[in-house]
């Protein structure tokens, strides 16, 4: 295929039976628009101009068409409105006056995401300058749908209707799947020769295929057999469906490619950040385990050796080789990112909040959040604990319950908390202030001043027992 | 149809099988009784007497009988034992004489949950004055079942065991449901004659249709495809398999009823709540969202573009609108409810237990615990936290670690906390007491007296380093 | 079947397409290695001596059959190399001189885990001292795989690869497994005579079919229809489809010989314990209840109604009758082992580490860990708690947020807190200590010494209020 390659993506539908305020075509499929996966088919196939024919929320569905996040770009992309919408012919007779008409048209629906770049390349391949294909797909059961019914060359004859169709072409499993390609010079000539003279009163781009023919254009047919790579979104549950069907492919390729062990490939999922667009990506090194019901959404990388325990909810972040996170830890770097060190242990319970930095053998406990802090290599927060914005040296023990008080009501403050430090049971540290090298913190101690290095520090109140003093109890019912 | 509805529902056998202390109807779908499952059928035909027949455990199946929560009522519900249990045909026999005999009577198993009215309603149509009718299916594989033998006009003849079949018969595919519908008037007299010259000795309530071809009575046959609509439970395999089919037409509804987008349809569950038996009903505005894996119970409301995180358990409960429950929170209102504001946050790992009642904007966070509390808009509670029987003003801040002190061992009391109060972290707050308006506690204060509005609050030990302490040292080894 | 059976386990395979670092018949299913899977089996069959042929990482496979955990021994094992690897017969050539010859052979492979041991009875019967007899499977699609050849009285003529067969052959749907039993005295002289005149150059173990077809020894054929029986892994995506395939029959056992309802069994997981190689097994009472997505590893029992909430995590622990796990629970018994009380509540949220204790009625609530504790009955801590090294009395309450201050840098030390002893919330108890019985302790008190029974002990600050003190403001922009 030498011909430019222009794309025209039907994005103007309303999808009445979403139920939803967002238009359809950006409902969000592994957190991404449909209309994303659709661009990032565009540019897969390395186009030269897109254009996505807008109308329902048009102003919606044209601001994600100006900035849409990780699509690759490469090409040029336009929109143009429908207004009103006569069907699919009117659609594209829309975009077609924003194309140079030198190349060859490919029609995809902002609606398929599915589609594999394999096989829109295989159906631009049957195109030609002087040639159009349609994409098809076999059906075990295609009652319903326009059959395709081809001549003895295997070209394409026409298309026929389930309700028009005879017996014998009923029996044809073979359907039209929505997506063609065009020479782009017949194109124009065709969309003007359109009639809407039918029940709907729609111009519809199906209608070209008989123009073909009757002029002699050879009309090829690129036959799938997969059917969700053409699968349309119409209802929560057919996006759901794909969801799935995506979910497993994905899943399938970490297995294959990156040799990732998933305990059910069926409990997995990885995901567009839904706030920052970062695509989701997850790249594992060598044996890398990830146990049940794991979700990922944007970048992940995962080090060699390490194991995900069930249940996990992992963004943004990097995980060092031989780190263990034990199940249910949540880990969301959001823009800033979390780190956690080769051979460290996080969770279970744990949750890493932007900025988290753990270094080597970091140990983070049940029931500890950190958050835009950075632990150095060896420091441990075991239990029930809260660290944020604070600076934690080597082989630091943060004992439970304790707490950096780093917000005053309007300000955030840093604590620092030197090598060797150990900060007793239920402490609480007023930032800011820095506790000094190898000191110890008695427990239950509210810290509200810096501490010396290697001195014992404590704040409390003394001990006094009250022999006598009756508790209260509950009263004898009577 | 016209006549009285009638029902009689067959609930006297052991299930053996289910190795349970638990009679079999009472075995729990969706956390609602199987029995209750069939006696909302026959509120929905609107029955006029339902007449439950018990033989094994029958006193808890009476039980069950006497407030079926949820179950609709609008008919009159008798029960009947039948002891010993010597058949279908005895079972029916047993409750003949409770009904008046002037109407339509349909025979239902109380261990048969998914039947669909509609499917009922068909059956009962196929029925008439002078007509008996029986609800079969179509199986792919009918081995070891009764077959359907249908005459030339559609009309059953006779229902051949599998064992008497010929080959020509055991081709049929058609076979009895168990579920079947017959005038009162000729049941009676039907019954009179069955006998049980068989090898169990029993009362087949099958012989009847033999009577009623010999009596010139038609025999229409409803025949659906979905075996599950007619699968009973007779094993935990066969309940599970029932459960997950329900779950799954549960999930499917309320995507194409409610839009909800449900991030995996196989990973929900919706139940009645076990100890209230509060239906499980779950009604979603519009564009809400539930991740995977979530369970609810009871009656949940979730307010539109509501967002429910992965793994969430929400009982009894009202999420408002825009609101965010993050992933891994548990929330059961059980009977005093919960309530969480529009636009409010919660979790990850929160839990929100009986009578918290969150206004707007409220921000709850991880391993946070709210019992009997009312917060008001744009409080926050942020991290591992406890607020138990306390009223919290507008904008709080509730400090990490602090706990409100509820209980003296013997009774709760109240905490309340005025608007922009500040408490700080691993605060104690022993209850009852007020902290004025815009005060301050400061961090690891224990706080057992009311504070003025505005003023800060410590109650903490003075702070003192003590150089030259020295930590106990691991002895060396050797 | 008399004749002592030897088997021969091929385990010699590299499994390039895992992309692991540990050998193909090491990689886990339900926590176990293939191998000892494999092992398993042999044991099931009370064979005699087991050889498993070792090659690609010789030394770690050697080591995986030194000590086999729970693989139940009965036979002698030994293992033997294979260098080079030269086929699937030259395996077998190393093996045969360890074995005495006077018995029958099974022939195994390393990395097929999940046939039957009751298949590979039926197998060696239909072999015999004069008699070879192959495994093989019926495949809906046999494309690509040897297919079996009978003659009219059902004995195996040979076996033809698929690139051979004729049109008849390969409407064939019966295949070879790779599993074969062999007369221990007919085995090595058709060893001796294998050639590698192929294309891989490699002495092929099914070449003896025809050997013993041209020598007048009877073939027969074991043929069964599970492919998963006979399924080899080779890669992540069927490592992971065999474990999918394993847990649902695990659930299936559990729900059937036990009577344990599962929310859903697709979403249920048994392991060995990878750490101490403790077999997964689950022994349940009557009338348990197991919610979605709960794994179990190690040995666990579990008490009659007992109910186990959704996504818990349970490890070599014991669950006494009655008692309720709620959701998200995580116990890990680890060697020392977790007792749960009969009636016990536990979780949301919690986490029992080894060593933990809980006596009857015990309660352990939301964001509570305990460790290496006795809990006797009726005690409570049911919120953000630790208890680490404690013996902990009947019916003490331990407050939220409280903590045993266990380690002192260097040492544990144990807390005693006797029968009816109040701690109150967000205290510090510092080890060692003993709170002596029907004690009190305030709230955030850190407790540094033993306290005497029945008195109120406090150690905290006086509580101060400064009006006019100013909050820090965050400055108005601008």
């Amino acid at each position: 295929m030498t011909a430019p390659l222009d794309i025209i993506i039907m994005a103007a539908g309303r999808g009445t039976r979403m139920k939803s305020r967002t238009p359809k075509v950006l409902q969000r499929l592994a957190g991404r628009p449909l209309l994303h996966h659709v661009l990032d088919q565009a540019a897969c196939l390395q186009a030269r101009r897109v254009v996505v024919v807008t109308g329902h929320a048009a102003i919606e569905v044209e601001a994600a068409c100006a900035g849409p996040k990780g699509a690759g770009a490469g090409f040029d992309l336009q929109t143009v409105r429908q207004e009103p919408q006569l069907g699919t012919g009117h659609a594209v007779q829309q975009a077609v006056p924003l194309l140079a008409g030198d190349g060859l048209v490919l029609v995809l629906s902002g609606d398929v995401p599915l589609t594999q770049a394999g096989t829109l390349a295989a159906l631009v391949a049957a195109a030609g300058p002087d040639r159009m294909a349609l994409l098809t797909v076999r059906l075990p059961d295609p009652t319903g749908y326009g059959r395709i019914v081809r001549g003895p060359d295997g070209a394409v004859q026409r298309i026929v209707e389930h309700k028009d169709a005879s017996d014998a072409q009923r029996a044809i499993g073979e359907i039209y799947s929505g997506i063609m390609a065009v020479p782009g010079r017949l194109l124009a000539p065709w969309l003007a020769r359109l009639a809407n003279d039918n029940a709907q009163s729609e111009y519809y781009l199906t209608d070209i295929v008989a123009m073909a023919v009757a002029g002699g254009v050879p009309v090829a047919a690129h036959c799938i057999d997969d059917a969700l790579q053409v699968a349309g979104v119409n209802s929560p549950a057919q996006l759901a469906e794909l969801e799935r069907a995506h979910q497993l492919r994905q899943a399938a390729r970490l297995m294959e490619q990156q040799g990732v062990r998933l305990a059910d490939p069926a409990r997995f999922d990885l995901r567009q950040d839904v706030r920052s667009g970062a695509p989701g990506e997850l790249a594992c090194g060598q044996d890398v385990e990830i146990d049940v019901g794991c979700l990922f959404s944007g970048r992940v990388q995962i080090g060699e050796g390490a194991r995900i325990g069930a249940y996990c909810h992992i963004a943004n972040a990097r995980i060092g080789a031989g780190a263990v996170i034990h199940p249910y830890t949540h880990i969301d770097g959001e823009a800033a990112g979390v780190e956690v060190g080769d051979g460290a242990l996080v969770g279970p319970f744990a949750r890493l909040r932007p900025g988290a930095q753990l270094g080597r053998e970091v140990h983070i406990g049940n029931f500890v959040e950190v958050k835009n802090s950075t632990l150095a290599d060896g420091a441990k927060a075991n239990h029930l604990a809260y660290l944020g914005d604070a600076t934690v040296g080597e082989r630091v023990n943060y004992g439970a319950g304790s707490i950096t008080a780093n917000y005053d009501g309007a300000h955030k403050h840093r604590t620092v908390i030197e090598a060797d430090v150990h900060v007793g049971s239920n402490c609480v540290l007023v930032a800011p202030l820095t506790l000094g090298a190898g000191g110890t913190v008695g427990g239950g101690s509210t810290v509200t001043k810096s501490t010396p290095p290697g001195a014992l520090t404590v704040a409390r109140g003394k001990q006094v027992s009250l022999a006598g003093w009756k508790r209260p109890a509950k009263q004898p019912k009577g």
